[in-house]
């Protein structure tokens, strides 16, 4: 980590990427705006991290720049959206509206996409709601098979993520984005470069041996926290996300980064769950922060410095990077000088 | 394991013995079926081995036989049910109702409950849609505490379980049904009877070292599913089966098992989906017997004999034991008749 780069000025950057490869501009405003977001939000293997692999698929004709989003069934707090093959982002940004315009007046609404793409961190979408006195929960099949099913050895089964988040009142408000395997395929690539052993817990090999050298990793699958809960849950979030909505699942899932031009057919889902159906708003957020004061005042463990609760360090690092800028690796910061020159846009 | 009852006759018992202690008979006959239920679906836990508890605490005066539920919000596709009190499984059974017949029309809905109780196994109210073209999603707070925040010492949070039910075609519905603990407190109870050692990973003390002596239990906690994740899941499923009720969660939850007469104000959740909003039901059934055989025909670990899915033991026992009838332990049946004759029913 060398250099720090203003929100402003990395989103500007992501913006005019992407409309160099032919992204409306209001589009790319958008999508930019949802990627810096992560970054700050200190989620960095989704945020620009993405953008090279993201352009590679546009440039590769592997998603559609100028889609039309179509409601293909509704109900008064359902809907079915196909994405047209857009980014993700673009696609569930809508799909979020919608969920929390419907939950405004049925009280919960719950939107599902197909014919969409990766869309970042789940924490994107289940924030949007809980800015606005909602409850958010987002559900996505992941875009690359990295587990079996418990005990198989056929790749049948994504990182599948859960995203759920909730105001509270003086506190932060309580985000909760996890995978269902004990470590996300990113930390075995970010150990792999750094030449560490990975801790027993993370992958099996074949036979079910731990596996500890991440470069052996595609010997071996990702394990789902608790065993065979975690893979009920891959199996249950990718079925809500996916198959639910005619989006791909199983044996029909693309690898994102391997395969720059077939069509993913990436499912999502979206839950805006309206507080004010349930109780007064204000009411819930100071309740939200006496869970707070509860967890956090908890005897510790010897050796814990602090009861952590699910978005406790994003919103600390929020904060650091929304006023001192998004740390950049020098890797990342010249594969983003290489990208602009081959664009032809200004560089970061 | 000695001896097999009938469905019906468990049923029959259970109905009188809750009569005899001033359940008006539609309502015992209710609960009764859905404890039978419990058994002959596996879940021996929370069936009739819950009876003589659930007596002792309506005799106590802790539960109310004669409720009357409130709506104290409702908007088209969601509910507040108070429960006064009654039974968990008269609040959810109608819980349950209401969600299903307002999904119907608006494609999904979320009811919760407050001043509930314990309701037996989440499966009981997550399959009820299920058996009609529905999705159902059931969360819970549990009633007992046995988990700290990750890295705490103080016992704030239970095993808060979430269970999705999910309708196929030729094979069985996907039923997950599971705590957010590696192992549910009633299996740290089978070892402790048994003598047995428990595995590393069920349990650790107030130290973090690992507890596998089950008559040590009080001395330690159960772990969550991958650590921060599972104390993550089962944190967010409390605030949205409890918090957002205005029920019962951390401090205020009370030992359903220790404390027979202070109201519990358990606090549940039921959310139903209508499948025909999103998807014609007959294809998605197809499609889900399509996970099934993805699933079912993986390559297999060294050792493994088959790959299942949630809720394919479950089927199994349901039909073995419909026909052949639910095991009862010497030590239950001995338990059974005791109260039967403390009743003044006729005894199993």
């Amino acid at each position: 980590m060398s250099e720090r780069v203003a929100q402003s000025a990395l989103q500007a950057f992501i913006s005019r990427s992407l409309s160099a490869v032919g992204m409306p501009e209001s589009d790319a405003a958008k999508v930019a705006a949802l990627m810096a977001q992560a970054d700050v939000n200190g989620q960095d293997g989704h945020g620009v991290f993405r953008l090279p692999m993201y352009i590679k698929r546009i440039r590769a004709g592997g998603m559609n720049m100028t889609p039309t989003f179509k409601r293909l069934s509704e109900r008064p707090a359902t809907a079915l959206i196909d994405g047209d093959n857009a980014m993700g982002h673009l696609v569930m940004h809508h799909a979020t509206e919608l969920a929390m315009e419907k939950a405004r007046t049925t009280g919960v609404a719950w939107v599902g996409a197909r014919m969409s793409n990766h869309a970042g961190p789940a924490a994107l979408y289940a924030t949007m709601p809980a800015r606005e006195n909602m409850i958010g929960l987002y559900l996505a099949v992941g875009s690359a098979n990295h587990m079996p099913p418990w005990g198989g050895t056929d790749m049948l089964l994504s990182t599948n993520p859960i995203a759920v988040a909730l105001p509270s009142k003086d506190y932060p408000p309580i985000v909760l984005d996890m995978a269902t395997t004990v470590a996300a395929y990113g930390k075995v690539k970010t150990a792999a470069q750094r030449g560490e052993e990975m801790p027993e817990g993370w992958m099996i090999d074949r036979t079910g041996a731990p596996l500890t050298d991440p470069t052996r990793a595609s010997e071996g699958f990702l394990l789902p926290i608790g065993g065979p809960k975690g893979y009920g849950l891959s199996l249950i979030f990718g079925i809500l996300a996916g198959v639910l909505n005619g989006a791909a699942f199983g044996r029909d899932v693309v690898d994102f980064n391997a395969d720059a031009t077939t069509v993913t057919n990436t499912g999502q889902m979206i839950l805006a769950l309206d507080i004010a159906a349930f109780a007064d708003p204000d009411a819930f957020r100071a309740d939200i922060d006496e869970v707070w004061r509860q967890m956090k005042s908890s005897a510790r463990m010897p050796g814990v410095d602090e009861i952590r609760l699910p978005g406790e360090r994003m919103d600390r690092v929020r904060q650091e990077r929304a006023s001192k800028g998004i740390p950049l690796s020098d890797a990342l910061r010249a594969q983003l000088d290489e990208l602009a020159g081959e664009l032809g846009v200004a560089p970061l």
